[in-house]
């Protein structure tokens, strides 16, 4: 059954994504019976998903209404905005759209999953208008961290949504125009119906600050360091890569790249007119032949991650670089919240080989992508929106922005949440239904609720650890051999002792059962559940997960 | 056989935790043949040990040498300087030392574990020497964020050692004196041999500021609020509380504690002569009765503990106290590393109730309770020590704290890992052995290494997931039944087309052995294995542990 009836006249908005954390955004619009979807994202796993990669939203909704699905555009080329494509693509199956950056990301991620010749991607042009579905679609240029950030003005009868996408300030973003001020306040003259927008820094009462700043900074820093310089960063910063080749130039350094995202990220700008200006790079395998002084690595795993080129840099397990003392490792980037630990570790493993260690704490060497308040009131300001949806946030971003928005005589505000289906009009913002969503897990190759009972086994596994009991009856029910356990997990797991008590405490609690009952393989599991955890209980204070596996005569045949 | 000659003339430092990590500080100190130790604690669990509750300091060394260790000196109260006490104490079985407030709070612990009667606890007065050992030890009150912070004198024949404890300078520390500057400028006079100190804030280049500022802020801050006032704290930090109870009489409330950790510091602070002023308070039954602008909580769980009274309030399961629209909840408390996500969670769940949430991040309404570098400076002034170790921090901490020590003009540091054995004399440190050290887990009730099977086994589980197989073979190596199998933690686990592939799977690969090889039991773990691992990755990408069960005809008896 549809959702929505033909030629529905509602303008509508249904985030699936992204309202209510950051990570995995997909939101839907729906104007005169279709739909358009803005970014398809995903998320990275946590604590709760031990052993997934990747986080994707669920997109049940949508794939029943995809022959109302008129196109998905995606603002820019950031993992939370296009990494979900090459996952769930197939559920729904519409055209793509994207500038040639981000669409040359989004074909590296569909050759990978052999969907390049499948999936029918469009690249537009910012700044020219075209439809697509109810909508008259046009990209706005907006600095961020990446090439080729943009909002979206969405215009419809019921008039104009401006999607800002993820956006900040820049005078001089280095890459990339100027925000188009002339153009929005143009569209704030025309009449903004609603401004749907990034939430991310709302609790940065001032400004991000410029890319332009954070260069001249690194030039300067780096002028003055002897041995080697090591600047790691988040590979899909365009502009901060051309920053560190100009570092280079500035302080009569060599540049290499390490790190398959930074060459994967390299391949996609010089496909699509960016570094032009960059020296020629020293490959990896030559890197120990320039002196110390004379080189400038720029390299991945910014986040610690332990397979980046830093992290086996700092354990000493890279084949080809090693540093030394008084080497500099210079983090131009910020902590993402909940990689503070395995960071902490990485500048340990740094320190204790005495090299210098400087991140965004000592130095202004790294400038945010999401606008702080100062920015918000700055677009408000242009483009005077009728309605605020703030999206791109957890609970705490949202309700904030809403109520700056407010601060900022904004008459109506809404906080989402993913699932709310919201009716934009000129008397404002109704919440009028909500429809499934949730998260998906990529686990191992196959894609799975995040409240999989797979992965709550998992969890389970980790705290308490498993014992899997085998017993074998005869016909009658009687034990027809000594019950076999597998302890997984368990503290003194590896003791005889510990393990012939279990074994005792299963045929004793089975001896105890009427024979009758042990022909019942729900009692037998029972039994054996309560006498392994009351022993496990007793002697370790662990209290495992239990699974028997029965066996009885009838499925054994000997010769 | 033992690691001291009697009468060893050599002053030994021997940190067995708390050098790189900020956690379980245990430190040795030797001189003329006999040990002394400093502080016994513990540290929280993290991943890399799932389900475990506790980390403590493995005392394996000093277990060997138990018969020459004079006593155990506790500096202050906290978890990681006492947290070990009742789980370690009776492996080196010494007498303690504390003053009043930290040994009540150790008695609570010994209470709980049935040792009260059993550990030999000595309460020790501030600024008056006594003799342990082969050391002179005197207790210097310093600031820190609990009642009771101490640094040790101490002093033997080879110099006088200043173990500086958990410090920081506050002209107004609301508890206890302020910093006996006098004191320690005797002690630099007198010649202060070597420095063993907190290097926990070295990366903050200021002073750590005033609780009295703290209080004020609080109370301005409170006495502008409408609606309920939640404040969360640590619950140890005796002068905060006392703060709390000035805060909720300058701003006209009642004042209620919540939480059990509150309920037994503020037993602990009762039966030691603090909390003298503190008002009448509410019982939690009564929150309830009073208007909501005129009652002021104090929680626990300023670290989002789960369980804890604000984040069962958050989620609205608490019994008795429920928060509206409007009600205020300040975290008079720093955000511990890695506890990020947990309270960016506490925080969402406040903040889509509309619960203003103010943190120290808003507004200037915690201090912590470790030395900034200007405070470092002001103490190496006063003590002008020839030799500084830091401990009490990371690696990356120490590195910097020595680094600034020697730009302090010290001649003499190094930096010291759990484990060195070092010889403080005139002529400086040397780092002459080391010894074992390690991380214990307390895993239910059992203390197992950190890298136990048992907890590897968990890690694993969580990430793979396990699948057990059952086989039961005739005499001949023939299987006698269909393999049963339990599959744990595997996408697809409840499918049963999945589950007859993998039992096809052991089979099939049983079929291929040779009947003799079918009688080693190695060789059938072997072959279900890599029979059950090759088709987990083909069909979910899967590489999950393998456990088989065997059981052999002669093992079966059937009546």
């Amino acid at each position: 059954m549809a959702y929505l009836p033909a030629h529905d006249k509602r303008l509508l908005f249904v985030p699936i994504g992204g309202s209510g954390e950051i990570g995995m955004n997909l939101n839907l619009y729906a104007y005169n019976g279709q739909w358009i979807m803005v970014d398809c994202g995903m998320m990275f796993a946590d604590s709760y998903t031990p052993g997934v990669d990747l986080i994707l939203p669920d997109t049940s909704f949508i794939e029943g209404e995809k022959d109302k699905l008129a196109g998905l555009l995606l603002t820019h080329g950031h993992e939370d905005h296009i990494g979900a494509i090459p996952y769930i693509w197939e559920r729904f199956g519409c055209d793509l759209y994207a500038t040639k950056f981000t669409a040359e990301l989004i074909k590296g991620k569909l050759k990978e999953a052999g969907l390049l010749d499948v999936v029918p991607l469009h690249i537009v042009e910012p700044r020219k208008p075209f439809e697509l579905g109810p909508f008259e679609v046009c990209y706005i240029p907006l600095a961020h961290s990446i090439a080729e950030g943009h909002g979206l003005t969405l215009k419809c009868d019921a008039g104009t949504i401006f999607h800002t996408g993820d956006w900040k300030l820049d005078d001089e973003p280095l890459i990339g125009p100027v925000c188009p001020s002339a153009d929005l306040t143009a569209l704030g003259d025309e009449g903004v119906l609603a401004l749907v927008g990034d939430s991310t820094n709302v609790f940065n009462p001032h400004s991000s600050g410029s890319e332009a700043e954070v260069r001249k900074n690194l030039i300067e820093m780096v002028q003055g360091m002897e041995n080697r310089v090591l600047i790691t960063t988040f590979a899909s910063n365009v502009a901060r890569l051309e920053t560190i080749a100009a570092v280079a130039k500035a302080s009569g350094r060599h540049l290499a790249l390490m790190g398959r995202s930074m060459q994967r990220m390299l391949a996609a700008g010089k496909a699509t007119g960016y570094f032009r200006n960059l020296p020629t790079l020293i490959d990896e395998d030559h890197i120990a032949d320039i002196p110390r002084d004379k080189i400038l690595i720029a390299c991945t795993g910014c986040q610690g991650e332990p397979r980046a080129a830093i992290s086996r840099i700092a354990r000493g397990d890279h084949k080809r670089v090693h540093l030394a003392a008084g080497d500099n490792v210079l983090f131009s980037s910020k902590i993402i919240p909940g990689n503070e630990i395995t960071l902490g570790a990485l500048f340990n493993d740094l320190a204790k080989n005495k090299i210098n260690v400087i991140t965004e704490k000592d130095a202004f060497i790294h400038v945010s992508g999401h606008p702080g308040r100062a920015e918000l009131k700055q677009m408000f300001e242009w483009t005077r929106p009728h309605c605020v949806i703030p999206v791109h946030g957890e609970a705490r971003h949202l309700m904030r922005h809403a109520e700056f928005a407010g601060e900022m005589g904004v008459k109506h505000r809404i906080v989402p949440q993913n699932g709310d289906v919201i009716e934009i009009s000129k008397s404002g913002l109704k919440l009028i239904d909500d429809v499934p969503v949730g998260r998906l897990a990529l686990d191992g190759s196959e894609i799975v609720s995040v409240d999989d009972n797979g992965l709550a086994e998992r969890r389970r596994a980790s705290v308490s650890g498993v014992v899997t009991v085998s017993v074998i009856f005869d016909d009658d029910g009687a034990l027809a051999a000594e019950p076999a356990l597998a302890l997984l997990g368990l503290p003194r797991g590896d003791q005889i002792a510990f393990y012939d008590m279990l074994v005792a405490a299963v045929e004793n609690g089975l001896d105890k059962m009427k024979s009758s009952a042990r022909l019942s393989d729900d009692d037998v599991e029972n039994v054996c559940r309560i006498a392994v955890r009351r022993r496990c209980r007793k002697e370790i204070g662990k209290n495992p997960g239990v699974v028997t596996l029965i066996t009885r005569r009838e499925h054994i045949e000997f010769r």
